[in-house]
């Protein structure tokens, strides 16, 4: 075999223990959130339909794609994020239920992107999608619990970037330019390249007028947000679905303010997002520590016809395990857990190997991780190796005790240890677990 | 679109709320198993080389993988099982670390098998393996953990079969069949077509003797274990690696013995597995109503040198999450979990809208799980709808007692409300909810 397999594919890599914990620990929180706000988990394939992953995913994530063909000869890919296996089901499956769902996933994706810090080919999300109500209120509930699950996972500092399509394609609209024309455009503006932006809305055709307005809206930022939203509606006079816009960013943002939800935020005017699916207000949580936001959603009220559903207003964000693991790294946010005890069972004997199985289920049943010596060391050679791993404490099977129904706790940071009769083992364990 | 988008890919499907609650229960479950026995966990990517996969996993897996090049041109597989993967990472990352090592994984698996109850072409394992001991107490502790996982998920009545690779090896090395023949013998063993195993023991030019021996060996079967054993050890006489092959299988069910452990177990002469690199026991844990195994896995201590690492005996298990689930449904073995209860907070007019959200966060951050209004329905509509979704209780948040700092609260199923301060509506809902 050669050395090429034993590396991860490019892009891939594995989670140890210590980072595996974290990842586990952070999608724990992402479900007690999901429980909390009553969003339903569900589980979706990871290898869908090309045709399916690639209708409303845009130029941009589809030539990203993990695509084959399987060996029935049919296209297939990997699912670059939830929302059109979400839409799917909401198109068909439960197209009959009554709104509003609230639905949550989480699991990888798979997206062919140059790898960086943070930026990786197997990633992990959390995804929430609120369906079947077009009210700010319900955007307002996506920013609420995406910052709840911030809070929880235990970030110190991030901020929530936040804007509303509407506003720019709004202006767009009404200058006749087409959905292709927007959405190149909003591209750019996705990648920040505004001066390209506004070169294609002058060579689309747009007014003057139109120009000036983008060239002060890409300008227009900061966390005062219902003030920037005020300035914004200054300048977007007279483009009415714009103004509608605009004046709905205001609705949510207010909405947020009332609910006492505590979260830094700027709102950007000319902020887009890569995915061509959003109609409403968009959003991106990030840290200061880092370049790459630790999520992404929005409204995106014609999705689920354009799937062939029932116009199903929709509003959804998923948020990057692996990022906010990363961000809890660099902030040190993480709390220091605290660790479940360890014990080692020894038996003193090849013969009392039994007994020692038993003794670890014993433990095992009333909540204690207990591992066995499987190697066949002697007590003072597997003793070494349970210090080295900072294991709290032996349990020694030797013959003696074992006849008066008793075995030999070792205190392995105190290094001490006594005789305990074998029922009162677990208590004696568990009791200076509490102390 | 075409109508195939709308369809999940053959042999993969979606998980509605109610099933994935289950696969995640009892995903968790194996977790909870995996930190009592000691084992850590670890994340491996979905896609890994072709080369890596193949290398092992013998003819039978290597062509019902799902194989393609990633746009880099390299040949990439999605994962069949875990423990190439877990090779991987013992022969190179782990490879300093001091055995043993007691490593557990949980994800999706993908194999192009004609889909048919029970069996999917995406399908779900926990993954537990114990590296660095060749003893039989690591045999012992890999059945004692699947015993704790079938017991704690819930699973009312199953069985181990039980056999020994080692035993049907020992004879046919003995006999000088090569890797090659042995493994298209104890293929068609695995398949229960004993008639032609026999056959082609015949054409690979064995002795008489060895056909007349593996003849009685494959109807030796039962739930006596240490009998059954005792048995092979008469009929393997004078096949030496046979015997010692019987012998280890004897002391490995007599500490099963020994540690209590309370499991039905049915020993099989002729048990054989479709994966190739098993040197020792072997194990399928089943449920009567279920033709297919719960899950499979034994000693393979020869594998992690062929993946080019340090010789490391090693024994392990992977159990199907999906397939525990369904066995669950068939023996209605889940238990009622007592439900989380769950609460709808209505504004009666679209200004307190804000207000509404503020109280929900405030639910939420003593840990009951709620659900704003965002239909923008009247109080009457709303209360309907979360009557018809059988909610507990209803917040509704009116003016006047907003203005006593105090809100409605109704109790959905008794048909009653009260009016309560802000302060106390916790103390309220949760109150009852212990009642």
């Amino acid at each position: 075999m050669g050395t090429s397999a034993f590396k991860t594919v490019r892009g891939m890599r594995d989670f140890l223990p210590e980072q595996a914990k974290l990842m586990k620990y952070i999608e724990g929180k992402a479900r007690r959130v999901a429980e909390l706000y009553g969003y339903k988990e569900i589980i979706t394939p990871i290898v869908e339909p090309y045709e399916l992953l690639s209708a409303k995913a845009g130029e941009e994530v589809r030539s990203r794609m993990f695509v084959f063909k399987d060996l029935g000869g049919r296209d297939v890919a990997l699912r670059p994020e939830f929302t059109a296996s979400v839409a799917r089901l909401v198109a068909t499956t439960l197209k009959n239920e009554p709104k509003p769902f609230r639905l949550f996933c989480v699991g990888s994706i798979y997206r062919y992107d140059e790898p960086q810090k943070g930026r990786y080919r197997e990633f992990w999300q959390s995804n929430y999608e609120l369906m079947g109500s077009d009210k700010p209120e319900a955007d307002a509930e996506i920013l609420m619990l995406t910052n709840s699950l911030m809070k929880t996972a235990g970030l110190k500092k991030y901020c929530f970037k936040i804007g509303h399509v509407g506003i720019l394609r709004g202006i767009l609209s009404e200058e006749k330019l087409d959905d292709r024309a927007q959405n190149a455009i909003l591209q750019l503006m996705d990648k920040k390249l505004y001066e390209d932006a506004l070169r294609l809305v002058e060579h689309s055709g747009a007014s003057k007028n139109c120009l000036t307005t983008l060239r002060n809206l890409v300008k227009l930022k900061g966390s005062k947000t219902l003030e920037v939203v005020e300035r914004i509606k200054e300048h977007v006079e007279g483009y009415t679905k714009a103004m509608d816009a605009a004046e709905n960013l205001y609705e949510i943002l207010k909405l947020i303010l009332e609910s006492r939800c505590e979260v830094d935020m700027n709102v950007e005017a000319g902020f887009a997002r890569g995915l061509e699916y959003y109609t409403g207000m968009i959003v991106e949580p990030s840290v200061p520590e880092l370049d790459i936001a630790l999520g992404g959603g929005g409204r995106y009220d014609r999705l689920i016809e354009l799937f062939g559903g029932e116009p199903t207003p929709a509003v959804g964000i998923a948020h990057g395990i692996d990022r906010i693991m990363l961000a809890l790294q660099l902030q040190k946010g993480m709390e220091e857990a605290e660790e479940e005890k360890t014990v080692m069972v020894i038996p003193v004997k090849e013969a009392l190997k039994g007994e020692a199985l038993k003794t670890s289920q014993v433990l095992r049943d009333v909540g204690i991780s207990a591992e066995v010596e499987v190697m066949g060391r002697k007590v003072a050679k597997a003793l070494e190796d349970a210090d080295r791993r900072k294991m709290d404490y032996a349990v020694i099977i030797g013959e003696r005790e074992l006849k008066e129904g008793a075995v030999v706790i070792r205190n392995l940071l105190k290094r001490e240890q006594k005789t305990v009769k074998i029922e009162k083992m677990a208590e004696t364990i568990k009791g200076r677990q509490r102390s």
